[in-house]
C-alpha cells in the first residue's frame, strides 16, 4: 500500500535518493567499496563534498558573494551555540525573535555569553503567529530569527533589513522557497528537512563578518577554521552529506527553488482550502503566517477523533498527530512530498465530513 | 576483483552492514518506509537507539555498573570540549598524556577552560612511543588518555590507576580488544573505525562522575541533559546510529570483543612478523607499543617505493599510503577486514624482496 508520510522531521525524501544512496552502500562509484567504508579524504568524497557545498550556494543565488557552505554536525542545536561564540563580542549584546520551541533554545544558549535582547516573543500566545512591528537595538552585534516553526505551523514571510549581521535558522524551510538570501549572513538548516537524512547541517556563512568578536573560540566551534579547512576540520558524516548531495541534485534537476516553490504554494494552498472550508475543522496558527511546511490544525469536536485517526490510517497516511504542544494535527508537506499525497489527505477529510 | 581495505577511517565495515543497511534505505523493518525518512521519535527507531545503547555497554562489560552510553554528534573533537566543560573546575586543573596528534588536539580545547597539566610527551620522538614513567598530579580534576594512535600505530597496552576520574578516547581501539573498562569514567570513540559509519560518536559515561565541575554548561554541551533525554536532546544521526547498532549486532554474533580480539592479535602478528622478517622493511613504532589496529611501516630503501606501490594496487590493496606525519606505510586491520586480506599484504611482501 502506498504511503503517505507527514513526518516532521526527519521526513520524506525523494524516491531516487533512496535508490541512489542505497546503491552507493553497496558499491559507491563503481569503485567496489562501500561509501561507508571509504576514507572522507579519498579523491570520491572529497568530490562530493565539494560539489553538496558548490550547489548549496548556487540553488540559494549565492555564488560568487563572498559566502561559504559548511556541512557541519551537532544539528541546529549547536550552531545555536557556534552564533554567539562567533559573533557576539565580549561584553556585546545579541538581538533574537522568539518565534517558537527552537527560537526559545537558540536565545537560551545565547544567554551564556552575554546580554541577549529577545526584541519580541509569542510565547504567550502559544507562538500561533509570528511576532511584529518590533525594533532591534541598533548596538546589537546581531540579529537572529527562525524562518519557519516547525511546532506550531508559523512561517515568517518578511524579514526585517537592518544595519547589522541577520542570522537565521531555516532548518524546516530552506530550499522551499525564493528568498533574497543575500539579505542574510549565517543561514544554518539541519538537513533532516528539505535537504536530506538527519546527521549534517548546513550552515552558510558570508565571510566577512567572522574574525570580529574578540573571543577566543575553540576550535571545533570556530565557522574560521571549518572554512579553513574546506569543511572537514574533522571527519564529516560522510554519508549523509551524501545523500544530501542527491537530494540537492534532484532539487536542481526539478527546476531548482523557485520550481519547488509553485508546487510547495500550490499543496499548502490545496490543504489550507479545505481546513477553511470543511466546517469540522479549524487552523492552529494566525492565518498570516501560516506556514507552507507544516500545517497545524484542530478539529472543532474532539468526539470526532477516533474516526479521524482511523480514516486517515487507512488511507495510508503517517506521522500527521500534533506536537504536543498544539494538538490536533500537524501535516508536513516538505519538497519531496508528492501534490496527490496531500490530495489522499484532503480526501479524507471530505469523507469524515460525509461520514458524521 | 575482491578490494583489500585498509583505509584508517572511515574502514571496512562487515559486508552484512552494507547489505542490511541498504535494505533499511530501501524498505526499513517491512515499514514501507525509508529509515531514511522516519521520524527519531517513531517506535522503531526508538528501539534502535535504546538497543544500541545497551548492546554497546554489554560488548564492554559495563552493563549495571552505573555508566550510560549516548549516541552523539561532532565526533571525538567535539569530546574534546564538552570533557573539560563537564570535567574540569573553575580554577580547577586536568592532566593529559600526549601520545599524539589526537591527544594533543584534545589538549589544546582544555587549555581554554583551565590549568591544562601534560604529564609526559613523546611529541620530540615524533609520537613513536606511547609516553611511560609518568606521574599526574593528585589535585587534577581528571586524566585523560588516548588509547592508539591511528597516525603513528601505537596502543596504550597498561592504563595507570588514579584516585581521579579517567577519560580515554577510544575511536581507534573501541570494541577491539578486553581490558577492564570501568577502570574509566568517560569513554568516547568515533564511530567511524570499529563500530559504524561516520557521523555519530558513542561516549560512555559514569554518571556518579557529572555534576561537580561547578560550571553553567551549554545545554548542547552538557553530558546530563544527554543522558536525561535518552540521547535524544536533538535529532540524533538516524542512519549512522542504525548502521552502528547492526556492527554491534555483527560483533555480538561474532562471540563479542574476546573473539574479535583473537581474529585482532592473529592478524597483527601475521603483519608485524613480517615487517620484522623482511629485510626490505622496518617498523615505525616503538616495538612495544605496536597498534594492532594500524600498523606502520616503512621501507628501507626508498627506491623500491614506486615498485611497491604498483604491487600492491594489482593486488587489489586500497588505503595503505602512511600519514604524512610519518610516511611509508600504514595497514589498518579493524574488527571487519579477514586475515585473508592481511595475508595478501604479506603475500605482496614477500613478492617484492623475491622481485629485488
Amino acid at each position: 500500500m502506498k504511503k503517505h508520510n507527514y513526518s516532521a522531521g526527519p521526513c520524506i525524501l525523494p524516491q531516487e535518493v533512496f535508490d541512489k544512496s542505497a546503491q552507493a552502500i553497496l558499491n559507491f562509484n563503481d569503485s567496489g567499496l562501500s561509501i561507508l567504508e571509504i576514507s572522507h579524504r579519498s579523491k570520491d568524497f572529497v568530490a562530493v563534498m565539494d560539489e553538496a557545498r558548490s550547489l548549496a550556494l548556487e540553488l540559494l543565488g549565492l555564488e560568487d558573494k563572498g559566502y561559504k557552505a559548511l556541512f557541519l554536525a551537532g544539528g541546529a542545536s549547536l550552531e545555536f551555540l557556534m552564533v554567539p561564540y562567533n559573533l557576539m563580542k565580549e561584553g556585546g549584546k545579541a538581538a533574537y525573535l522568539d518565534s517558537g520551541t527552537w527560537a526559545s533554545g537558540a536565545i537560551k544558549e545565547a544567554k551564556f555569553f552575554g546580554e541577549t535582547v529577545v526584541v519580541a516573543s509569542s510565547k504567550e500566545e502559544n507562538y500561533n503567529n509570528i511576532p511584529k512591528g518590533y525594533s532591534v537595538p541598533a548596538d546589537a552585534d546581531y540579529f537572529h530569527c527562525t524562518s519557519n516553526n516547525t511546532i506550531f505551523g508559523t512561517q515568517m514571510k518578511e524579514f526585517p533589513s537592518l544595519d547589522m549581521p541577520i542570522v537565521c535558522d531555516m532548518s524546516s524551510d530552506i530550499f522551499s522557497r525564493v528568498l533574497d538570501f543575500s539579505k542574510f549572513d549565517i543561514i544554518y538548516a539541519g538537513a533532516q528537512k528539505n535537504m536530506g537524512p538527519a546527521g549534517t547541517t548546513l550552515v552558510i556563512v558570508k565571510e566577512e563578518i567572522l574574525g570580529k568578536s574578540g573571543r577566543i573560540i575553540p576550535s571545533i566551534l570556530d565557522y574560521e577554521k571549518h572554512i579553513k579547512a574546506e569543511s572537514m576540520y574533522n571527519t564529516p558524516a560522510v554519508f549523509p552529506v551524501y545523500a544530501s548531495l542527491l537530494t540537492l541534485q534532484w532539487l536542481k534537476k526539478l527546476g531548482g527553488v523557485a520550481a519547488v516553490e509553485k508546487l510547495n504554494n500550490a499543496k499548502a494552498e490545496l490543504l489550507y482550502n479545505e481546513i477553511d472550508r470543511n466546517p469540522l475543522f479549524k487552523g492552529a496558527a494566525a492565518v498570516e503566517d501560516r506556514s507552507n511546511m507544516n500545517a497545524t490544525f484542530l478539529l472543532n469536536d474532539a468526539a470526532h477523533t477516533e474516526t479521524f485517526d482511523t480514516m486517515w490510517k487507512a488511507a495510508g497516511i503517517s506521522g500527521i498527530p500534533g506536537h504536543r504542544s498544539v494538538g490536533g494535527y500537524r501535516a508536513s508537506m516538505y519538497n519531496a512530498m508528492p501534490i496527490e499525497s496531500v490530495q489522499v489527505l484532503v480526501d479524507v477529510m471530505k469523507a469524515l465530513e460525509k461520514a458524521i
